[in-house]
Protein backbone atom coordinates (compact mmCIF):
# COMPACT_ATOMS: atom_id res chain seq x y z
CA UNK A 1 0.00 0.00 0.00
CA UNK A 2 1.29 3.35 -1.28
CA UNK A 3 1.55 5.76 1.78
CA UNK A 4 1.41 9.34 1.21
CA UNK A 5 2.14 12.44 3.09
CA UNK A 6 1.84 16.13 2.30
CA UNK A 7 3.75 18.92 3.69
CA UNK A 8 3.50 22.62 3.74
CA UNK A 9 6.61 24.06 4.96
CA UNK A 10 6.56 28.08 5.62
CA UNK A 11 10.04 29.70 4.95
CA UNK A 12 10.72 33.77 6.42
CA UNK A 13 12.22 35.01 2.69
CA UNK A 14 9.57 35.84 0.43
CA UNK A 15 11.29 39.14 -1.31
CA UNK A 16 15.09 37.70 -2.53
CA UNK A 17 13.37 35.36 -5.16
CA UNK A 18 17.14 33.26 -5.53
CA UNK A 19 17.31 32.56 -2.22
CA UNK A 20 13.78 30.58 -2.44
CA UNK A 21 15.03 29.02 -5.60
CA UNK A 22 17.76 27.62 -3.68
CA UNK A 23 15.56 26.49 -0.97
CA UNK A 24 12.92 25.19 -3.36
CA UNK A 25 15.62 23.00 -5.40
CA UNK A 26 15.20 21.04 -2.31
CA UNK A 27 12.30 19.73 -3.49
CA UNK A 28 12.91 19.66 -7.23
CA UNK A 29 13.82 16.13 -8.89
CA UNK A 30 13.83 14.10 -6.18
CA UNK A 31 12.40 10.73 -6.38
CA UNK A 32 9.27 9.92 -4.34
CA UNK A 33 8.60 13.54 -3.95
CA UNK A 34 6.22 16.16 -6.28
CA UNK A 35 6.78 19.82 -5.55
CA UNK A 36 2.74 20.81 -5.88
CA UNK A 37 3.08 24.32 -5.23
CA UNK A 38 5.05 27.40 -3.80
CA UNK A 39 4.51 30.53 -3.82
CA UNK A 40 5.98 34.14 -1.98
CA UNK A 41 4.71 37.20 -0.49
CA UNK A 42 6.06 40.33 -0.28
CA UNK A 43 4.38 42.22 1.89
CA UNK A 44 4.42 38.53 4.27
CA UNK A 45 8.26 38.11 2.91
CA UNK A 46 7.33 34.54 3.52
CA UNK A 47 7.38 31.39 1.30
CA UNK A 48 4.76 28.71 1.37
CA UNK A 49 5.82 25.53 -0.17
CA UNK A 50 3.64 22.61 -0.60
CA UNK A 51 4.69 18.92 -1.64
CA UNK A 52 3.97 15.73 -1.39
CA UNK A 53 4.71 11.87 -1.79
CA UNK A 54 6.36 9.41 -0.03
CA UNK A 55 6.87 9.76 3.85
CA UNK A 56 10.18 9.14 4.03
CA UNK A 57 11.20 11.04 0.94
CA UNK A 58 9.18 14.29 2.23
CA UNK A 59 11.00 14.06 5.26
CA UNK A 60 14.52 13.87 4.01
CA UNK A 61 14.38 16.80 1.61
CA UNK A 62 11.92 18.80 4.17
CA UNK A 63 15.30 18.65 6.42
CA UNK A 64 17.28 19.60 3.76
CA UNK A 65 15.36 22.92 2.70
CA UNK A 66 15.42 23.79 6.28
CA UNK A 67 19.39 23.32 6.23
CA UNK A 68 19.19 25.54 2.97
CA UNK A 69 16.82 27.84 4.82
CA UNK A 70 19.04 28.29 8.14
CA UNK A 71 22.03 29.29 5.84
CA UNK A 72 20.76 31.69 3.58
CA UNK A 73 18.04 33.49 5.93
CA UNK A 74 18.80 35.78 8.82
CA UNK A 75 15.93 36.56 11.03
CA UNK A 76 17.74 39.23 13.20
CA UNK A 77 17.64 41.47 9.35
CA UNK A 78 14.08 39.68 8.39
CA UNK A 79 10.81 41.83 8.24
CA UNK A 80 7.57 41.10 7.20
CA UNK A 81 3.70 41.60 8.24
CA UNK A 82 3.50 37.36 9.12
CA UNK A 83 4.32 37.16 12.38
CA UNK A 84 7.38 34.39 12.32
CA UNK A 85 9.84 33.10 14.69
CA UNK A 86 12.31 30.87 12.31
CA UNK A 87 13.89 30.44 9.42
CA UNK A 88 12.18 27.83 8.42
CA UNK A 89 8.93 29.04 10.21
CA UNK A 90 6.25 26.00 10.85
CA UNK A 91 6.57 22.53 9.19
CA UNK A 92 3.28 20.77 9.48
CA UNK A 93 2.51 17.35 8.15
CA UNK A 94 -0.37 16.20 6.53
CA UNK A 95 -2.05 12.50 6.02
CA UNK A 96 -3.20 11.67 2.91
CA UNK A 97 -3.35 8.27 1.96
CA UNK A 98 -2.74 5.12 4.37
CA UNK A 99 -1.25 6.91 7.15
CA UNK A 100 -2.13 6.43 10.85
CA UNK A 101 -1.92 9.11 13.28
CA UNK A 102 1.03 7.09 14.94
CA UNK A 103 2.90 6.65 11.77
CA UNK A 104 1.80 10.42 11.29
CA UNK A 105 3.28 11.19 14.59
CA UNK A 106 6.33 9.53 14.28
CA UNK A 107 7.15 11.45 11.00
CA UNK A 108 6.35 14.73 12.19
CA UNK A 109 9.05 13.89 15.50
CA UNK A 110 11.44 12.33 13.27
CA UNK A 111 11.83 15.43 11.28
CA UNK A 112 11.95 17.28 14.64
CA UNK A 113 14.78 15.32 16.11
CA UNK A 114 16.60 15.93 12.59
CA UNK A 115 15.70 19.68 12.58
CA UNK A 116 17.00 19.76 16.13
CA UNK A 117 20.15 17.74 14.97
CA UNK A 118 21.21 21.23 13.17
CA UNK A 119 21.12 23.43 16.20
CA UNK A 120 17.74 24.79 15.48
CA UNK A 121 15.35 24.05 18.72
CA UNK A 122 11.97 22.88 17.38
CA UNK A 123 8.73 23.25 19.31
CA UNK A 124 6.11 20.49 18.19
CA UNK A 125 2.54 21.41 17.92
CA UNK A 126 -0.80 20.49 17.25
CA UNK A 127 -1.40 16.73 17.05
CA UNK A 128 1.92 16.18 17.88
CA UNK A 129 2.48 18.53 21.46
CA UNK A 130 3.89 18.04 23.99
CA UNK A 131 1.73 19.31 26.49
CA UNK A 132 -1.64 21.05 26.05
CA UNK A 133 -0.50 24.73 26.28
CA UNK A 134 1.72 23.93 22.92
CA UNK A 135 -0.95 22.36 20.69
CA UNK A 136 -1.94 25.75 19.64
CA UNK A 137 0.76 27.52 17.13
CA UNK A 138 -0.07 31.09 17.68
CA UNK A 139 0.58 30.71 21.68
CA UNK A 140 3.95 28.80 20.33
CA UNK A 141 4.33 31.83 18.65
CA UNK A 142 3.71 34.29 20.23
CA UNK A 143 6.89 36.51 21.17
CA UNK A 144 8.36 35.80 17.20
CA UNK A 145 11.85 35.59 16.90
CA UNK A 146 12.79 38.39 19.03
CA UNK A 147 10.88 37.24 22.13
CA UNK A 148 12.30 33.90 21.81
CA UNK A 149 15.20 34.35 24.12
CA UNK A 150 13.38 35.56 27.20
CA UNK A 151 10.45 33.03 26.47
CA UNK A 152 12.66 29.87 26.13
CA UNK A 153 13.88 30.69 29.05
CA UNK A 154 11.16 29.09 31.45
CA UNK A 155 11.12 25.65 31.68
CA UNK A 156 7.41 25.02 29.85
CA UNK A 157 8.18 26.90 26.87
CA UNK A 158 12.01 24.54 26.69
CA UNK A 159 12.23 22.80 23.35
CA UNK A 160 11.28 19.55 22.55
CA UNK A 161 14.19 18.79 20.26
CA UNK A 162 17.64 20.75 19.65
CA UNK A 163 19.08 23.29 21.91
CA UNK A 164 16.46 23.41 25.09
CA UNK A 165 16.78 26.76 26.40
CA UNK A 166 17.68 29.17 23.34
CA UNK A 167 16.90 30.20 19.99
CA UNK A 168 19.33 29.57 17.25
CA UNK A 169 21.41 33.02 16.74
CA UNK A 170 19.90 33.32 13.09
CA UNK A 171 17.08 30.80 12.34
CA UNK A 172 15.71 31.11 15.05
CA UNK A 173 13.24 28.51 16.59
CA UNK A 174 11.30 26.01 13.94
CA UNK A 175 7.24 24.68 14.55
CA UNK A 176 6.69 20.90 13.08
CA UNK A 177 3.50 19.47 13.60
CA UNK A 178 1.13 16.82 12.39
CA UNK A 179 -2.35 18.50 11.34
CA UNK A 180 -4.99 17.96 9.52
CA UNK A 181 -5.42 19.46 6.05
CA UNK A 182 -6.99 23.00 6.17
CA UNK A 183 -9.73 23.70 4.01
CA UNK A 184 -10.25 27.48 2.79
CA UNK A 185 -13.77 27.82 2.01
CA UNK A 186 -15.87 30.83 1.56
CA UNK A 187 -19.41 30.92 0.97
CA UNK A 188 -21.49 33.99 -0.41
CA UNK A 189 -24.97 35.91 0.53
CA UNK A 190 -27.07 37.99 -1.60
CA UNK A 191 -26.55 41.10 0.42
CA UNK A 192 -24.20 43.81 0.53
CA UNK A 193 -24.56 44.20 4.62
CA UNK A 194 -21.74 43.31 5.79
CA UNK A 195 -23.07 43.54 9.12
CA UNK A 196 -25.23 40.61 8.21
CA UNK A 197 -22.06 38.68 7.06
CA UNK A 198 -20.03 39.62 9.87
CA UNK A 199 -22.97 38.04 12.14
CA UNK A 200 -23.46 34.89 10.33
CA UNK A 201 -20.07 34.21 10.45
CA UNK A 202 -19.90 34.49 14.24
CA UNK A 203 -22.90 32.82 14.88
CA UNK A 204 -20.99 29.46 13.11
CA UNK A 205 -17.56 29.71 14.05
CA UNK A 206 -16.15 27.99 17.17
CA UNK A 207 -15.36 31.19 18.94
CA UNK A 208 -19.10 32.24 18.86
CA UNK A 209 -20.37 28.64 19.73
CA UNK A 210 -20.71 27.15 16.16
CA UNK A 211 -18.80 24.36 14.41
CA UNK A 212 -15.86 23.32 16.28
CA UNK A 213 -13.23 23.89 13.33
CA UNK A 214 -14.47 26.09 11.95
CA UNK A 215 -13.11 29.66 11.55
CA UNK A 216 -15.13 32.37 9.72
CA UNK A 217 -15.17 36.31 9.47
CA UNK A 218 -17.92 38.33 7.27
CA UNK A 219 -16.03 39.82 4.07
CA UNK A 220 -17.21 42.40 1.67
CA UNK A 221 -16.72 41.53 -2.26
CA UNK A 222 -17.64 45.38 -3.33
CA UNK A 223 -17.34 44.83 -6.97
CA UNK A 224 -19.62 42.43 -6.84
CA UNK A 225 -22.00 44.07 -4.08
CA UNK A 226 -22.50 40.91 -1.81
CA UNK A 227 -20.76 39.22 1.14
CA UNK A 228 -19.31 36.68 1.99
CA UNK A 229 -18.57 33.86 5.04
CA UNK A 230 -15.13 33.28 4.64
CA UNK A 231 -13.71 30.29 6.67
CA UNK A 232 -11.17 28.27 7.80
CA UNK A 233 -12.17 24.66 8.22
CA UNK A 234 -9.46 23.21 10.58
CA UNK A 235 -10.16 19.61 10.72
CA UNK A 236 -12.63 19.03 7.59
CA UNK A 237 -12.96 15.15 8.72
CA UNK A 238 -14.93 16.10 11.95
CA UNK A 239 -16.84 19.55 10.74
CA UNK A 240 -17.72 18.73 7.34
CA UNK A 241 -18.21 21.76 4.00
CA UNK A 242 -21.50 20.40 3.85
CA UNK A 243 -22.28 21.11 7.25
CA UNK A 244 -20.89 24.65 7.20
CA UNK A 245 -23.52 25.22 4.21
CA UNK A 246 -26.23 24.18 5.80
CA UNK A 247 -25.85 25.76 8.53
CA UNK A 248 -24.85 29.20 6.97
CA UNK A 249 -28.23 28.53 4.74
CA UNK A 250 -30.24 28.33 8.16
CA UNK A 251 -28.40 31.24 9.72
CA UNK A 252 -28.65 33.42 6.19
CA UNK A 253 -33.16 32.66 6.65
CA UNK A 254 -32.93 34.99 9.46
CA UNK A 255 -32.53 37.93 7.15
CA UNK A 256 -34.12 37.01 4.01
CA UNK A 257 -31.24 36.48 2.45
CA UNK A 258 -29.54 33.46 0.58
CA UNK A 259 -26.49 31.60 -0.44
CA UNK A 260 -25.72 32.46 -4.09
CA UNK A 261 -22.47 30.93 -4.33
CA UNK A 262 -19.34 29.86 -2.45
CA UNK A 263 -15.71 29.01 -3.89
CA UNK A 264 -12.71 26.47 -2.42
CA UNK A 265 -9.26 28.34 -2.40
CA UNK A 266 -6.19 26.38 -2.92
CA UNK A 267 -6.09 22.44 -2.57
CA UNK A 268 -8.73 20.20 -0.88
CA UNK A 269 -8.43 16.60 -0.29
CA UNK A 270 -10.38 14.52 -2.40
CA UNK A 271 -12.41 12.93 0.75
CA UNK A 272 -13.89 16.41 2.00
CA UNK A 273 -15.40 16.77 -1.38
CA UNK A 274 -16.21 12.52 -1.59
CA UNK A 275 -18.15 13.83 2.26
CA UNK A 276 -20.34 15.87 0.47
CA UNK A 277 -21.62 14.24 -2.16
CA UNK A 278 -22.05 11.07 -0.20
CA UNK A 279 -24.28 13.40 2.15
CA UNK A 280 -26.67 14.84 -0.55
CA UNK A 281 -26.46 11.87 -2.93
CA UNK A 282 -27.45 9.86 0.24
CA UNK A 283 -24.80 7.00 -0.67
CA UNK A 284 -24.74 4.24 1.49
CA UNK A 285 -21.59 1.97 2.03
CA UNK A 286 -18.56 4.20 0.22
CA UNK A 287 -15.50 4.49 0.45
CA UNK A 288 -12.45 6.99 -1.42
CA UNK A 289 -11.16 3.02 -2.84
CA UNK A 290 -13.98 3.52 -5.32
CA UNK A 291 -12.77 6.72 -6.71
CA UNK A 292 -10.78 5.83 -9.97
CA UNK A 293 -7.95 8.16 -9.40
CA UNK A 294 -7.41 7.15 -5.70
CA UNK A 295 -7.51 3.56 -6.67
CA UNK A 296 -5.02 4.88 -9.68
CA UNK A 297 -2.38 6.34 -6.96
CA UNK A 298 -2.23 2.86 -5.20
CA UNK B 1 1.19 16.43 -18.44
CA UNK B 2 0.85 13.04 -16.90
CA UNK B 3 -1.62 11.22 -19.42
CA UNK B 4 -3.93 8.61 -18.16
CA UNK B 5 -6.57 6.17 -19.88
CA UNK B 6 -8.33 3.45 -18.12
CA UNK B 7 -9.26 0.21 -20.41
CA UNK B 8 -11.89 -2.54 -19.46
CA UNK B 9 -11.15 -5.35 -21.54
CA UNK B 10 -13.85 -8.01 -21.43
CA UNK B 11 -12.62 -11.98 -22.49
CA UNK B 12 -14.99 -14.49 -22.96
CA UNK B 13 -13.99 -16.89 -20.22
CA UNK B 14 -14.87 -16.95 -16.72
CA UNK B 15 -15.08 -20.76 -16.29
CA UNK B 16 -11.27 -22.05 -16.53
CA UNK B 17 -9.29 -19.27 -13.72
CA UNK B 18 -5.77 -20.92 -15.20
CA UNK B 19 -6.61 -19.37 -18.78
CA UNK B 20 -8.12 -16.26 -16.79
CA UNK B 21 -4.34 -15.72 -14.77
CA UNK B 22 -2.27 -16.03 -18.11
CA UNK B 23 -4.95 -13.68 -19.75
CA UNK B 24 -4.33 -11.06 -16.96
CA UNK B 25 -0.94 -12.21 -16.51
CA UNK B 26 -0.15 -9.81 -19.42
CA UNK B 27 -1.35 -6.84 -17.01
CA UNK B 28 0.76 -7.50 -14.30
CA UNK B 29 4.37 -6.12 -13.49
CA UNK B 30 4.09 -3.87 -16.72
CA UNK B 31 6.06 -0.63 -16.32
CA UNK B 32 3.46 2.25 -16.77
CA UNK B 33 0.18 -0.31 -16.58
CA UNK B 34 -1.50 -0.62 -13.11
CA UNK B 35 -4.48 -3.73 -12.71
CA UNK B 36 -7.22 -2.17 -10.97
CA UNK B 37 -9.27 -5.31 -10.53
CA UNK B 38 -10.69 -7.99 -12.72
CA UNK B 39 -13.51 -10.45 -11.80
CA UNK B 40 -15.14 -13.40 -13.72
CA UNK B 41 -18.31 -14.78 -13.53
CA UNK B 42 -18.81 -18.27 -14.21
CA UNK B 43 -22.81 -17.76 -15.52
CA UNK B 44 -21.71 -15.15 -18.36
CA UNK B 45 -18.48 -17.00 -18.74
CA UNK B 46 -16.51 -14.11 -18.60
CA UNK B 47 -14.07 -11.83 -17.29
CA UNK B 48 -14.09 -8.22 -17.34
CA UNK B 49 -10.58 -6.36 -16.14
CA UNK B 50 -10.09 -3.21 -15.14
CA UNK B 51 -7.16 -1.47 -15.40
CA UNK B 52 -5.24 1.96 -15.79
CA UNK B 53 -1.78 4.24 -16.30
CA UNK B 54 -0.09 5.66 -19.60
CA UNK B 55 -1.86 5.22 -22.51
CA UNK B 56 0.81 3.51 -24.65
CA UNK B 57 1.78 1.14 -22.28
CA UNK B 58 -1.98 0.27 -21.47
CA UNK B 59 -2.26 0.04 -25.28
CA UNK B 60 0.46 -2.45 -25.70
CA UNK B 61 -1.12 -4.66 -22.84
CA UNK B 62 -4.16 -5.13 -24.20
CA UNK B 63 -2.82 -6.23 -27.72
CA UNK B 64 -0.85 -8.83 -25.57
CA UNK B 65 -3.88 -9.81 -23.69
CA UNK B 66 -6.17 -9.72 -27.21
CA UNK B 67 -3.73 -12.13 -28.89
CA UNK B 68 -3.21 -14.46 -25.33
CA UNK B 69 -7.13 -14.81 -25.48
CA UNK B 70 -7.11 -15.50 -28.88
CA UNK B 71 -5.00 -18.81 -28.39
CA UNK B 72 -6.32 -19.76 -25.51
CA UNK B 73 -10.81 -19.07 -25.93
CA UNK B 74 -12.88 -20.91 -28.86
CA UNK B 75 -15.87 -19.63 -28.80
CA UNK B 76 -16.76 -22.64 -31.29
CA UNK B 77 -16.81 -23.87 -27.27
CA UNK B 78 -18.21 -21.40 -25.19
CA UNK B 79 -21.37 -21.39 -23.99
CA UNK B 80 -22.45 -18.65 -21.27
CA UNK B 81 -25.22 -16.04 -20.36
CA UNK B 82 -23.79 -13.26 -21.57
CA UNK B 83 -23.98 -12.10 -25.34
CA UNK B 84 -20.66 -12.25 -26.85
CA UNK B 85 -19.13 -12.12 -30.44
CA UNK B 86 -15.23 -13.11 -29.75
CA UNK B 87 -12.41 -14.39 -27.41
CA UNK B 88 -11.84 -10.66 -26.34
CA UNK B 89 -15.12 -9.50 -27.27
CA UNK B 90 -14.83 -5.62 -26.34
CA UNK B 91 -11.84 -3.29 -25.39
CA UNK B 92 -13.01 -0.18 -24.62
CA UNK B 93 -10.88 2.96 -23.50
CA UNK B 94 -11.75 5.32 -21.23
CA UNK B 95 -10.02 9.10 -20.75
CA UNK B 96 -9.03 9.94 -16.91
CA UNK B 97 -6.66 12.75 -17.72
CA UNK B 98 -4.89 15.28 -19.88
CA UNK B 99 -6.47 13.30 -22.46
CA UNK B 100 -8.19 14.77 -25.84
CA UNK B 101 -11.38 13.31 -27.45
CA UNK B 102 -8.90 13.25 -30.63
CA UNK B 103 -5.97 11.31 -28.81
CA UNK B 104 -8.22 8.87 -27.49
CA UNK B 105 -9.73 8.24 -30.74
CA UNK B 106 -6.01 8.00 -31.89
CA UNK B 107 -5.58 5.48 -29.54
CA UNK B 108 -8.15 3.24 -29.93
CA UNK B 109 -7.67 2.88 -33.48
CA UNK B 110 -4.28 2.37 -32.85
CA UNK B 111 -5.30 -0.68 -30.82
CA UNK B 112 -8.07 -2.01 -33.37
CA UNK B 113 -5.45 -2.26 -36.22
CA UNK B 114 -3.24 -3.81 -34.22
CA UNK B 115 -5.67 -6.33 -32.83
CA UNK B 116 -6.58 -7.10 -36.44
CA UNK B 117 -3.03 -7.58 -38.08
CA UNK B 118 -3.36 -10.74 -35.44
CA UNK B 119 -5.73 -11.97 -37.77
CA UNK B 120 -8.54 -10.60 -36.06
CA UNK B 121 -11.65 -8.73 -37.24
CA UNK B 122 -12.48 -5.31 -35.51
CA UNK B 123 -15.53 -3.27 -34.94
CA UNK B 124 -15.13 0.27 -34.01
CA UNK B 125 -18.11 1.29 -31.88
CA UNK B 126 -19.01 4.62 -29.83
CA UNK B 127 -17.30 7.20 -29.74
CA UNK B 128 -14.59 5.98 -32.57
CA UNK B 129 -17.87 4.06 -34.80
CA UNK B 130 -17.21 4.65 -38.51
CA UNK B 131 -20.55 4.98 -39.20
CA UNK B 132 -23.80 5.47 -37.53
CA UNK B 133 -25.08 2.07 -37.14
CA UNK B 134 -22.21 1.02 -35.72
CA UNK B 135 -21.94 3.21 -32.45
CA UNK B 136 -23.90 1.23 -30.45
CA UNK B 137 -22.60 -1.84 -29.12
CA UNK B 138 -26.05 -4.07 -29.18
CA UNK B 139 -26.45 -3.33 -32.69
CA UNK B 140 -22.73 -4.31 -33.76
CA UNK B 141 -22.68 -7.58 -31.67
CA UNK B 142 -26.25 -8.55 -32.60
CA UNK B 143 -26.52 -12.08 -33.95
CA UNK B 144 -22.94 -12.78 -31.67
CA UNK B 145 -20.18 -15.23 -32.72
CA UNK B 146 -22.72 -17.78 -34.27
CA UNK B 147 -24.18 -15.24 -36.77
CA UNK B 148 -20.83 -13.05 -37.59
CA UNK B 149 -20.10 -14.96 -40.54
CA UNK B 150 -23.24 -14.57 -42.07
CA UNK B 151 -23.47 -10.77 -40.94
CA UNK B 152 -20.38 -9.63 -42.06
CA UNK B 153 -20.85 -10.51 -45.49
CA UNK B 154 -22.90 -7.29 -45.56
CA UNK B 155 -20.86 -4.35 -46.77
CA UNK B 156 -22.24 -2.55 -43.93
CA UNK B 157 -21.18 -4.24 -41.37
CA UNK B 158 -17.49 -4.87 -43.03
CA UNK B 159 -14.93 -4.76 -40.41
CA UNK B 160 -13.17 -1.75 -39.63
CA UNK B 161 -9.33 -3.30 -38.94
CA UNK B 162 -8.32 -7.43 -40.01
CA UNK B 163 -9.75 -9.65 -42.08
CA UNK B 164 -12.82 -7.76 -43.85
CA UNK B 165 -15.72 -10.32 -44.30
CA UNK B 166 -15.11 -13.12 -41.82
CA UNK B 167 -14.56 -13.89 -38.36
CA UNK B 168 -11.55 -15.73 -36.75
CA UNK B 169 -12.70 -19.00 -36.88
CA UNK B 170 -12.40 -19.45 -32.83
CA UNK B 171 -11.75 -16.14 -31.45
CA UNK B 172 -14.62 -14.38 -34.04
CA UNK B 173 -14.55 -10.29 -33.39
CA UNK B 174 -13.60 -7.70 -31.21
CA UNK B 175 -14.82 -4.65 -30.68
CA UNK B 176 -13.13 -1.66 -29.69
CA UNK B 177 -13.94 2.06 -28.21
CA UNK B 178 -13.24 4.79 -26.87
CA UNK B 179 -16.41 5.62 -24.90
CA UNK B 180 -17.22 7.79 -21.38
CA UNK B 181 -17.04 5.90 -18.30
CA UNK B 182 -19.84 4.12 -16.84
CA UNK B 183 -21.38 5.01 -13.24
CA UNK B 184 -23.28 2.22 -11.97
CA UNK B 185 -25.52 4.27 -9.40
CA UNK B 186 -28.75 3.05 -7.29
CA UNK B 187 -31.44 4.76 -5.71
CA UNK B 188 -33.30 3.30 -2.89
CA UNK B 189 -37.29 4.36 -1.54
CA UNK B 190 -39.09 3.49 1.35
CA UNK B 191 -41.54 1.67 -0.49
CA UNK B 192 -41.39 -2.28 -0.92
CA UNK B 193 -44.45 -1.79 -3.90
CA UNK B 194 -42.20 -2.72 -7.33
CA UNK B 195 -44.80 -0.98 -9.14
CA UNK B 196 -43.47 2.18 -8.00
CA UNK B 197 -39.85 1.90 -8.05
CA UNK B 198 -40.43 0.34 -11.55
CA UNK B 199 -42.58 3.07 -12.66
CA UNK B 200 -39.69 6.09 -11.72
CA UNK B 201 -37.39 4.44 -13.68
CA UNK B 202 -39.44 4.81 -16.64
CA UNK B 203 -40.09 8.46 -15.71
CA UNK B 204 -36.27 9.09 -15.64
CA UNK B 205 -34.66 6.68 -18.25
CA UNK B 206 -34.12 7.86 -21.70
CA UNK B 207 -36.12 5.48 -23.04
CA UNK B 208 -39.41 6.65 -21.17
CA UNK B 209 -38.79 10.25 -22.48
CA UNK B 210 -35.83 10.90 -19.14
CA UNK B 211 -32.47 12.07 -19.16
CA UNK B 212 -30.48 11.01 -22.60
CA UNK B 213 -27.72 9.22 -20.06
CA UNK B 214 -30.03 6.79 -17.70
CA UNK B 215 -30.45 3.89 -18.06
CA UNK B 216 -33.20 2.56 -15.40
CA UNK B 217 -34.78 -0.11 -14.00
CA UNK B 218 -37.07 -1.36 -10.62
CA UNK B 219 -35.34 -3.89 -8.42
CA UNK B 220 -37.13 -5.34 -5.25
CA UNK B 221 -34.22 -5.13 -2.13
CA UNK B 222 -36.36 -8.38 -0.87
CA UNK B 223 -33.78 -8.35 2.49
CA UNK B 224 -34.37 -4.75 3.03
CA UNK B 225 -38.47 -4.92 2.34
CA UNK B 226 -37.59 -1.76 0.10
CA UNK B 227 -37.20 -1.13 -3.37
CA UNK B 228 -34.52 0.16 -5.90
CA UNK B 229 -33.99 2.01 -8.72
CA UNK B 230 -31.04 0.59 -10.60
CA UNK B 231 -29.51 2.53 -12.50
CA UNK B 232 -26.52 2.82 -15.52
CA UNK B 233 -24.83 6.66 -16.01
CA UNK B 234 -23.65 6.18 -19.58
CA UNK B 235 -22.24 9.89 -19.94
CA UNK B 236 -22.22 11.52 -16.38
CA UNK B 237 -20.54 14.58 -17.84
CA UNK B 238 -23.59 15.10 -19.24
CA UNK B 239 -26.47 13.24 -17.32
CA UNK B 240 -25.28 14.10 -13.28
CA UNK B 241 -25.47 11.96 -10.59
CA UNK B 242 -27.43 14.41 -8.71
CA UNK B 243 -29.80 15.56 -11.49
CA UNK B 244 -30.73 11.47 -11.62
CA UNK B 245 -31.21 11.72 -7.56
CA UNK B 246 -33.00 15.04 -7.64
CA UNK B 247 -34.93 13.92 -10.55
CA UNK B 248 -36.14 10.56 -8.54
CA UNK B 249 -37.09 12.67 -5.72
CA UNK B 250 -39.40 15.01 -7.91
CA UNK B 251 -40.88 11.64 -9.44
CA UNK B 252 -40.86 9.97 -5.68
CA UNK B 253 -43.02 12.49 -4.14
CA UNK B 254 -46.19 11.79 -6.39
CA UNK B 255 -46.20 8.36 -4.51
CA UNK B 256 -45.91 9.94 -1.32
CA UNK B 257 -42.34 8.01 -1.23
CA UNK B 258 -38.85 9.16 -0.15
CA UNK B 259 -35.07 8.51 -0.98
CA UNK B 260 -33.49 6.89 1.84
CA UNK B 261 -30.24 5.79 0.35
CA UNK B 262 -28.17 5.11 -2.65
CA UNK B 263 -25.14 3.39 -3.43
CA UNK B 264 -22.23 3.49 -6.00
CA UNK B 265 -21.37 -0.21 -7.63
CA UNK B 266 -17.52 -0.47 -8.72
CA UNK B 267 -15.17 2.18 -9.57
CA UNK B 268 -16.11 5.78 -10.09
CA UNK B 269 -13.96 8.93 -11.67
CA UNK B 270 -13.32 11.62 -9.12
CA UNK B 271 -15.04 13.75 -11.52
CA UNK B 272 -18.59 12.51 -11.38
CA UNK B 273 -18.45 13.42 -7.81
CA UNK B 274 -17.09 16.66 -7.63
CA UNK B 275 -19.82 17.07 -9.98
CA UNK B 276 -22.17 16.85 -7.18
CA UNK B 277 -19.98 18.65 -4.41
CA UNK B 278 -19.90 21.25 -6.89
CA UNK B 279 -23.53 21.53 -7.50
CA UNK B 280 -25.12 21.05 -3.90
CA UNK B 281 -22.11 23.61 -2.48
CA UNK B 282 -22.38 26.02 -5.50
CA UNK B 283 -19.26 26.21 -6.14
CA UNK B 284 -17.77 28.72 -8.04
CA UNK B 285 -14.84 28.29 -10.67
CA UNK B 286 -13.73 25.12 -9.00
CA UNK B 287 -11.21 23.37 -10.96
CA UNK B 288 -10.26 19.19 -10.51
CA UNK B 289 -6.63 20.18 -10.40
CA UNK B 290 -7.85 21.74 -7.13
CA UNK B 291 -8.23 18.23 -5.54
CA UNK B 292 -4.82 17.41 -3.93
CA UNK B 293 -4.76 13.67 -4.86
CA UNK B 294 -5.56 15.00 -8.56
CA UNK B 295 -2.34 17.26 -8.73
CA UNK B 296 -0.35 14.55 -7.15
CA UNK B 297 -0.96 12.16 -9.97
CA UNK B 298 0.46 14.71 -12.05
Amino acid sequence: MNKIVQCVPNFSEGIDLKKVEKIVDNFRGVEGVKLLDYSSDKDHNRTVVTIAGDPEAVKKAVIKAVETASKLIDLTKHEGQHPRMGATDVVPFIAIKNMSDEEMIKLAKEAGEAIGKLGIPVFLYEKTASAAHRENLADVRRGQFEGMAEKMKAKEWHADFGPKDAPHKTAGVTGVSYRAPLVAFNVNIDTDNLDIATAIGKKIRFLGGGLRYCKAMGVALEERKITQISMNLTDYTKTSVYSVVELIKIEARRYGVNVVGSELIGLIPMQALVDCAEYYLQIENFSIDQVLEYKIME
